[in-house]
């Protein structure tokens, strides 16, 4: 290996092109690799390594596991005149989301406020890109789900909770919209597979081990239970996003989307919460867009950042120069085409 | 005082003639004075010190500042299928909670997912009794709202967001909700407040002094910022609730609020954001009762406590055996009856 670079420069067209064609080679149909390789690239792009190419070798595990069926087609099923469900048959979430989007966005511009619950999707993504979608169409978007239950409750030893992402987006006129999403667990479960992957040790405050014991050895971890965010208030969020994205919409918990894998390691099976609110049909009027301004100058005047910056930094430098993907990473991903 | 007793035993109708005696000498009107006494027994049956019967103090102080309209009739206005304001005129809030929620209660069923923005009130009180209120109608509740500016972003110096509490509600059949209920700011206003009041020192993670350094001086923490829970993750949903509970709904955020005080320490005016979901409406039928409990089952099997587990406790003990309050505070309430 001496002398060979430690790096791949890729376009963002190439990202894609590569994401697409392993999906296809792994049995995808076009509509899903199309909306898969559409957000690897997004997570590439923006420098969140554990949501970019590194997912299709969590993809095609998926695949080979012959959990998701990867050509079903989603179906819409209007419930309420708030409420849109999806069913995913089985595939992956992304496409189910890309399907009902529209139709939610015309709730939420038809009734103020309106949900989508995704049922039955195998996931595997971040969810900015799904609450982006959302802003870019003026609206407010919300988004949160269950996984597998690697996280204890806060006071507790052993997983119940997923690491239970919530997204949120707020649209900003004429600049990228004010995203956040978190994992409320101590971190995204994609980072301690990093870790394990490539050998280093994580903070005492992310995981427990197989005793309930706080631990630093990313292995021992991924086999107990990490830790939420936050103490309490954290574990508090997590359970709640349980309720919402799981119990409400008739879904999995984390705890029975685990159970549903047997095993096999594919990507949680569970459902998805989205909500989407039309800033139009509240109070807000003429002067919501100023306001919101004050604030986020108010915040970035005194050298604090805004959730995202780092990502849409990551963005611009991506979008001018390609990304750089870790050649054994890239080599890894390459195999997957042999 | 040697021999006097520290503390004074109230019965939980006791609390509520004497707030309601105090409300009504401080000029609210007998549907104001019922509201608030209402949810001030509520905080001190449950043990919430902060939210009990030394809110009275408070209430009293915001009305001698000549803010509050201690008799203003909250008016309802449908904006949306999905939405529902509810203008408050400059009085508290707890009346417009009150007049507004059946209506919203009924959108919830109709529309399976609705909103109710609570504009131009007094806030002083804590969201759990709303929270629970909602899920006493069979619904799911969210509750959130700004306060004042005294919550520094994370990686900041100085006060943006307000405490920001978001509260949260799941019916359970035949048994008190799941409920939460946290401020995003590390601790609660009141809770320096009390501290300050004690001459007792706080925790380094709380708060941060004039000059932006931590601080264990519960004075020196009125007198600077606090901090959000979590780091930048208990931030981002501060900010959240700054866009959600104060711009959607063409409110004041918490900076906004605070220039509006004017130096008066009255208690904040802003709005409020309410949202409430009919399980019934989602997809998640007869076994979503079964699959809730099983989570919660989960978690207290493991030995962990479900959030408000601490209150309900507490409310057992205070509607058996009445109430404690201390007699310095019992003595400054009698005082606002002079």
């Amino acid at each position: 290996m001496t002398g060979a670079p430690a790096h791949v420069v890729l376009a963002l067209d190439e990202v894609f092109a590569l994401s697409r064609k392993v999906l296809l080679r792994h049995g995808a149909s076009g509509a899903h690799a199309d909306a898969i390789a559409r957000v690897i690239t997004q997570g590439q792009r923006d420098e969140c390594h554990s949501h970019g190419i590194y997912r299709l070798l969590v993809c095609a595990r998926s695949l080979r596991s012959g959990k998701v069926d990867p050509r079903a087609e989603p179906t819409l099923r209007d419930i309420a005149p708030g409420v849109l469900a999806v069913d995913a048959h089985y595939g992956f979430s992304l496409l189910a989301f890309e399907t009902g989007l529209p139709v939610l966005a015309q709730k939420a511009r038809g009734q103020g406020i309106a949900a989508m619950a995704i049922n039955r999707c195998f996931h595997f993504s971040a969810l900015w890109p799904e609450a982006e979608a959302i802003a870019a169409q003026g609206l407010v978007g919300l988004a949160m789900n269950p996984s597998h239950s690697w996280v204890a409750p806060a006071g507790g030893t052993r997983g119940v909770f997923g690491t239970n992402p919530l997204a949120f987006a707020w649209p900003r006129e004429g600049t990228l919209p004010f995203v956040f999403d978190f994992a409320t667990s101590a971190i995204a479960r994609g980072d301690i597979e990093l870790h394990a992957r490539e050998g280093k040790p994580i903070p005492p405050h992310w995981a427990l081990d197989g005793q309930g014991q706080p631990t630093t050895d990313a292995r021992a971890a991924l086999a107990g239970a990490m830790q939420t965010f936050g103490g309490h208030k954290g574990s508090a969020l997590s359970a709640m996003i349980e309720l919402l994205a799981g119990v409400l919409i008739g879904d999995l918990t984390s705890m029975e989307s685990q159970a549903f894998d047997q095993g096999a390691g594919a990507s949680p099976c569970h459902g998805e919460l989205v909500i989407a609110i039309d800033p139009r049909r509240f109070g807000g009027g003429e002067a919501a867009q100023a306001r919101a301004e004050r604030l986020f100058g108010a915040i970035t005047a005194q050298g604090a950042r805004l959730p995202s910056q780092r990502r849409f930094e990551a963005r611009e430098r991506s979008e001018r120069d390609g990304v750089k993907v870790p050649r054994a990473l890239y080599d890894d991903v390459l195999k997957l085409l042999d």
